[in-house]
């Protein structure tokens, strides 16, 4: 049988419940650990998982900070030096990469706390994720502010790229299976994909 | 082996290698068929993997629309009576929804031209898909342009949700495994997922 919810049962539900419903409804969402660095030279570390591809040319994508401390804290060192670091997710690490979604009071670096090892890379301030087998280095290109609820979307120029060789396709494609890629669901719920199929570029009948 | 790319790379790359290479990067991506209807009452569906979550109250996501002739088709019947479905995909009609992406002649309904039914629900114009076990009807709260490469974030309020009643949680969550929601990457590939772990909320240490 369906469930079928209208805007006001959304009002009417108790917060967290709420909450759980509107996140996970979506469907599957990209997984990121975002790695900034303050100006004191702490190394933050962040869950993310509202990635969106913005465009190729040049290489935009977005992602959505909520207005709480501990993203103020992402913010506030984006805002600062530009530079954010974007860091795939493996089955290996999921549950570390879980713990950086946890409130560590300001100037505890979430690497050490949950046991990740910061990676640097030349003319670039903010961590990499070492464990992380495909690593994105964006530089700020705008700010958005969603009036309606005090978010931010961060639009973001890809400025560097790592992933592994063998699971770089012919065409350019990543094979996000061989990249053993975490994805998830809700604000909680970790899975690994399985391929169903890699189709032709789509074209109407003539 | 770990390939690396700056952003020189980049722009000497060929058009559609690039378009795969940043289009994969990313990771997981959720997957919907958007449905508009057009002043003349045609039904519009077109492929979307841009979804991002924003807040939970009130309940807001975002879609990223490019500037090229179909999804001015979607972003103008958007813009125009402010109502638009967004609607799972399962691995029983994936290929169908792959379609959904080739660009079709103004007035042909994609619907048709691919075989899926339009659903419609009292009070909103725009059509669901009917195969869809999970179904989310918006409505227009913003239009963000992005200038650099001339994109439009759409931010929608959920006004609308239909689930079936087995794939709810306790908590609220919906559980994207028993209800076979498709996941995508890149421009073409699709997957289904198996759950990692679901996880307690994170806190720091004492």
């Amino acid at each position: 049988m369906a469930m079928k919810w209208i805007i006001d049962d959304f009002e009417k539900m108790e917060r967290r419940y709420r909450g759980n419903l509107i996140n996970s409804i979506g469907g599957y969402k990209s997984l990121h650990l975002l790695g900034t660095r303050s100006p004191n030279e702490n190394n933050n570390l962040a869950t993310f998982s509202s990635y969106f591809h913005i465009g190729a040319d040049p290489a935009l994508c977005g992602i959505v900070i909520r207005p709480n401390e501990e993203s103020e804290n992402t913010l506030g060192n984006i805002a600062r030096n530009g530079q954010y670091t974007l860091n795939h997710v493996l089955p290996s690490f999921y549950e570390k990469a879980h713990q950086c979604s946890a409130k560590y009071p300001a100037g505890v670096s979430e690497f050490e706390a949950v046991g990740l090892t910061p990676h640097f890379i030349e003319s670039f301030h903010a961590p990499f994720v070492a464990e992380s087998l495909i690593k994105i280095g964006c530089e700020l290109v705008e700010k958005v502010d969603v009036t309606m609820n005090g978010t931010t979307i961060i639009i973001g120029r890809i400025v560097f790229l790592e992933a592994p060789d063998d699971c770089l396709l012919e065409d350019g494609s990543i094979d996000l299976n061989a990249a053993q890629t975490v994805t998830c669901s809700g604000l909680d719920t970790y899975h690994v994909a399985q391929l169903l199929g890699k189709l032709p570029y789509a074209k109407s009948p003539k």
